[in-house]
Parts: C-alpha cells; structure tokens; sequence
C-alpha cells in the first residue's frame, strides 16, 4: 500500500489579506503530479480542508474543482477527514454518493470505527472530535480529555483489526511526542489537550494534521504531514510539501516531496537604504510575500509606501530594535509639549525631512494655522 | 414516464421568526410515501431548494438527510435545479457524484443543453439564470431581457428534442399566463421580468419553480407545483401539495396530491372577547400559526400577550378597521396635550381599564410622581 500524506490545505485562506487561491490550485497540481508519479493506491487528506465552516464561494468552488480533477478525472482514491477548521455538516453534505468512487470522506466519530478496507491495509478515518462528543458516543460521563476519549477510542478500533492487513490511522489533533522532554514541553503548549504518540504505536502508520510543521513529532511512524503551503510568517523556514508513504507487511518507508509555491514567503532583516538600494534587491525576487524587520530606528516618512513600491507584497513590518528613544530625545519631548503649532510644525518638519521651512513654506503655514484657528475660534 | 413534480422547497426558511425545519420534514416524508405510492420515475424539484444562499447548518443537514433518503434509500432518480435563492456554487457541490445514482443537479447554464434521458423521456434542466449569464454563454450582447434569452435557449435545446420521445422542461421563473388578460396583468407584476409561456409550449410538459402558488398560471402542461407548505400569511387560503403527472406519447394526464401540514397557517378576524373566549377557541386549533385581525378598535392593554396565552403561533396581528379615532378623540387629544401628568395618568387609566382610580391607588400615583419630579430636579 502507498500512500500520499497531505493535510491542513485551508482552502480560502489569506496571508496577512493576500488572497492566496492562485497558490493553492498551484501547489494542489504539483499535488496531483506527485501522486501521478509515485503511484500511489491513495491519497489521505488529514483534516481542515477548508479555512472556515463557512468558506467563500471561491474556495467551495476551489475545493470542488479539486475533488473533482482528483477523484472523477484522475480516478485516484481519496481517504479524507475533516479538521477543526471545517464544519463537519457543511462538508458531509455529498460525502455517502462520494463513496461511489472511492472518495471517502468522514466528517462524524462514529464513522471512525468502520475502517475503510483497500488491498491489503484498513483505514481508520478519525475526524476531529471535541470530548463531548465522545461522552455522548461512548454514553460515558467519566471522559473529560482528549486522552481519555482515544484510549477508548483506540481500544474499539483494534477490535476491528485484521491481523493479515496493515492498520492505518488518520486523525486530526494535537499528538505529544515520543521523546519525554519534548512531550513535557509540547503538552503544555498553548494550554491545547494532547494525545499521547505511545496511545498510537499499534497502527503500522498514523497520518495527522493538525499542526503546520512537518517536523512537529519526531516519530518513525506518527507523522504530521505539514501544509503545502507557508501559511504564516512563522513558517518562512520550513519545508513544506507531503509524504509518500508505503506500508508493506507492517513495515512503513517513507520520504518527503517538496511543494514549490509561486510566491516564497520569507523575512528580511535590513536597513530602510539597504533595501531601497537596487544593488541590493536585484538578487531577491521582489514579488515573494516578505515580512520586512527594519534595523533603523529613526522615523522613515511613508515608510510601507515607499518600501511597496520595491517589494509589493509586504506582509508584515517591524522594527528590529524598535524607534530611538535615547535620553535626548526624551528631553526634546519634553521641550514639544511646550512649543506653539507653528514651532511644532517647523520642528516636526526637520526632524522627517532634515530641512528647514523655505519662505514660501513658512508663509503657507502660518496662513494654515490662522485658517484653522479661526475655524476652531468660530466653533468655540 | 410519471414524474413528481415540486418546487421551491425552501429548506431553513422561517414562518414569521417560527422555525419551520420540522415542518419541511413532516412534508417531505409525505413526498417520499406520495412517490412510492403512485411509483413516479422521478422526482422532479424545480429551483429554491434551500431559503438562503448560505443556509443554516441544520438546514443544511436536514436536506442532505432528505436526499439520502430519498437518492439513496428509497433509490428515486431526483431531477433538480438550483433557484433564486440557492447559491448555485455551494448547491452544485457533489453535484457530479451524484449522477452515479441518477440525482442529477443542474447549476449552471451550460448543463440546461445536456438533457437527462430517462426511459422514453428527455428531461432538459434550466436553472435559474440571470440575462448576462445568457449574454455571456451565446457570445451576444443583445440579449438584454430574459424573453430575449429563453428564445435563444429554446431554440438551441429543441437541435437536441429526439422525435422519439417526449420532452420535459425544467424551469425556475416567473412565466406570464397563457390568457392575454392574465398575460397583461402578470408582465407588469412587480416588475419582474416574466417568460411567456408561448415560448415553452414545444415541450410536453413544463414543470416550473419560482411562484408559490399552484395556480400561479394556468395552462394544460406548464405549471406550477407551488410550495409544499404556506412560507407567508398570503398564502393561507392556497392549497399546498405536488402534482404527478403521467406523459405517455406527448400526452400529458396530471393531477394534485396534497401536502397536510403539522399546523395550518389561517387568518381569523373576530374581537377581542371573542377571541378569548372558550366557546370560539375549543373550535379552534389553537396551536396553529395564525394571523389575527382585530375588529376592536380601543386600546387593550396587553394584547399581544394575552392572545399568545391562547394561541402561542400568532404570526401577525392587526387592526380590522384601525384604532378608533372619532371627532370626540379628536378633541379628547388636544384636551390631553393641556393636562398635567397627575390627571393624564387618571385618563389613561380610565380609558385601559374603565375604571377609576381608588384612594389607595392615588395615593401611589401621587408619591411616584413627586418622586420622579424631585429626580427630574436634581438632575436639571
């Protein structure tokens, strides 16, 4: 059996207000193209196909025409589960004619337990559940945590083992680590519940989304597959793309297939002249999604402005050591707040530009402020 | 080939804020057994499957629940358009899994030109559509109206009718009545733009969607099914129900099935007195959703709430002949401007209640005037 591992496509998300659809049907080709090439008997989505419960009409239209080249066109099994970014209702609807076709889609716990059997391996489709939901399943008031609901959880999947086939579980949550200091230290994360890995180890393979970084768990055959693409500034460094996984008699091999997306997304850390300088962003493509941490501290007059004029995709802009506030500076703010407009304004006008005010300006500005005075005398 | 044909189902509407999930699955099971019995090839639903263009989860949910039962257990071929209200991109989702199993889903346009054959009958599935869609699909600017653009639809299904069969169109819009009065008289309806009917009389059988009412139109073999329940007080007097119709060598034989609903909708127009009185109600069923038309014309204190003690469903409540206001009124106003609160407080209270103040009740009155006075003081 081999498999292609992807999860958490988030179709209809935006990066920092950029529209990131273009990317997703980019990256779902390379997708395509992967599992064309490699073969494989299925591919496993685990979990938040989409962003929101209630997605835009273009990410239902995205997410369906992908179904659709993927499934129907291209005739490969889809095992798929939805994610805590998905409403299990909105994407059921459809879900018991997909079967017709292999695509199977399972959005509710109690579907969990009647594995989907191809060739030689089950699968177990585990969609993200809340404990509730398992107290309500198993009629048992005692489950209060996410670790709870998969011991029971796991022991009613087992019972369904054929022990001549391989077991794989799909899922989709917080899993904790193998390794005891990183459990200790990704248990508490964020205050998220956590499954521990050793409640998974009877499975030949777990395949989970959840959590965006491939390397999330360091386990030989619990793995996160990653996004396919970076979905946020925090995941400028890592590696995105999906696992091809195979399963042969209990034995799992697996390797990783990078995604290349149209747009990177990556940080800069520079000074504003640096930046602006062509010798500089000739050797970077302009167009990438960047987040731009400046080491200057003094006041930059249209900054974004100035800076999107170069990189048009900015997505986040910060100061490395933050604006200038030295000692003398804290004594000119003191001097500002005694200052009349005027003097404020020849002040202000130095300090953005480092000129002073020609004639002409300063005539400009005096009639300004009798202009507004009036006004603000008139009101009064 | 017998079909059953309904419309504009409507799934998550609201009666006057009364949810009315409950009633969409009480009719709907009375289909599914109506179908069984008469063993109709298909079930037709011509437009405005859902009420909203991002229905409700349980809306949502409750459809998906029907089409199961009925596409899949009950295994009755389904012919459907999207409508007005239906958001034909969140409609269409699944729609080419569901071919497998003979529920075919018309969304868009171009799908109206493909016609589902079905034993000796082709069934051509036009969902609604606005002019500039039709402008767009034929490449022609000139089509401005949606007259101007079913001619061209028309003409460019009847290149597919097959000689050999009978043809049934599947429609969702305002089509104007055969007689030139009625045609007259509906052209101008609201302002809607309307189809005449004389455009569709090639096909055997024109099964529409759009108006609520069955008899919205009266032709031989193009016809409303009108709703499966009343969606608006204006409909109380209208019969709700499918139609089954029977085409055998471009004979159509039709005939109307009727829908009960868990509570009818009805007006009443009666008094107060009457209305709350045991005689009139035990003849009544109180938990109806029930328009209620006043023939008082006083004040009653608290109207809304006693009638709601009777009849908890009331979905509007009116005046007959308005609120009494005489020439005595009249002058009764002006007199009121003049009074000081002590006494308009006596003449509100004598006119709600036909009765006087008592001494103790004065004495109250008085103390919670000066009350609010000395406030009104120390505030000023």
């Amino acid at each position: 059996m081999k498999i292609l591992h992807t999860a958490d496509w988030h179709i209809g998300r935006k990066l920092n207000g950029f529209d990131l659809l273009e990317e997703q049907r980019h990256a779902f080709k390379q997708v395509v193209d992967i599992a064309q090439q490699e073969q494989v008997d299925a591919i496993v989505i685990a979990g938040d196909l989409y962003d929101r419960s209630v997605p835009a009409t273009e990410a239902v239209e995205a997410f369906n025409q992908m179904m659709i080249a993927l499934n129907l066109d291209k005739k490969i099994p889809v095992l798929a589960i939805s994610g805590n970014h998905d409403s299990s209702t909105r994407l059921e609807t459809g879900g018991p004619w997909f079967e017709h076709t292999q695509f199977h889609l399972h959005t509710s716990l109690e579907q969990a337990f009647e594995p989907i059997e191809m060739q030689d391996t089950q699968f177990f489709l585990l969609p993200y559940f809340e404990p509730f939901q398992a107290r309500r399943y198993f009629h048992d008031e005692s489950i209060k945590s996410l670790e709870e609901a998969m011991e029971k959880i796991v022991r009613k999947m087992k019972k369904k083992f054929d022990s001549n086939k391989n077991q794989v579980l799909v899922a989709h949550f917080f899993a904790a680590g193998s390794q005891k200091s990183e459990s200790e230290t990704l248990l508490t994360v964020g205050g998220l519940e956590a499954v521990p890995v050793t409640l998974m180890e009877d499975f030949d393979y777990v395949a989970l989304g959840h959590l965006h970084n491939k390397n999330a768990l360091r386990h030989e055959k619990i793995k996160y597959s990653g996004t396919l693409l970076k979905y946020s500034l925090s995941e400028w460094k890592q590696e995105k793309g999906v696992r091809i996984v195979e399963i042969n008699a209990h034995k799992v091999t697996q390797a990783f297939q990078k995604i290349t997306p149209l747009k990177e997304v990556m940080c800069i850390e520079e000074t504003f002249q640096t930046l602006m300088s062509p010798d500089f962003y000739k050797n970077i493509c302009c167009e990438n999604y960047i987040g731009i941490s400046l080491k200057d501290q003094q006041i930059i007059p249209n900054v974004m402005a100035q800076l999107r004029s170069i990189y048009p995709n900015i997505i986040h802009l910060e100061r490395a050591q933050g604006r200038e506030v030295t000692k003398q500076k804290q004594r000119d703010i003191k001097e500002l707040k005694s200052l009349d407009p005027a003097a404020l304004f020849r002040h202000y006008f130095k300090d953005t530009t480092g000129e002073t005010l020609t004639e002409l300006q300063e005539k400009v500005m005096i009639e300004a402020l009798l202009e507004s005075q009036k006004k603000i005398g008139s009101e009064g």
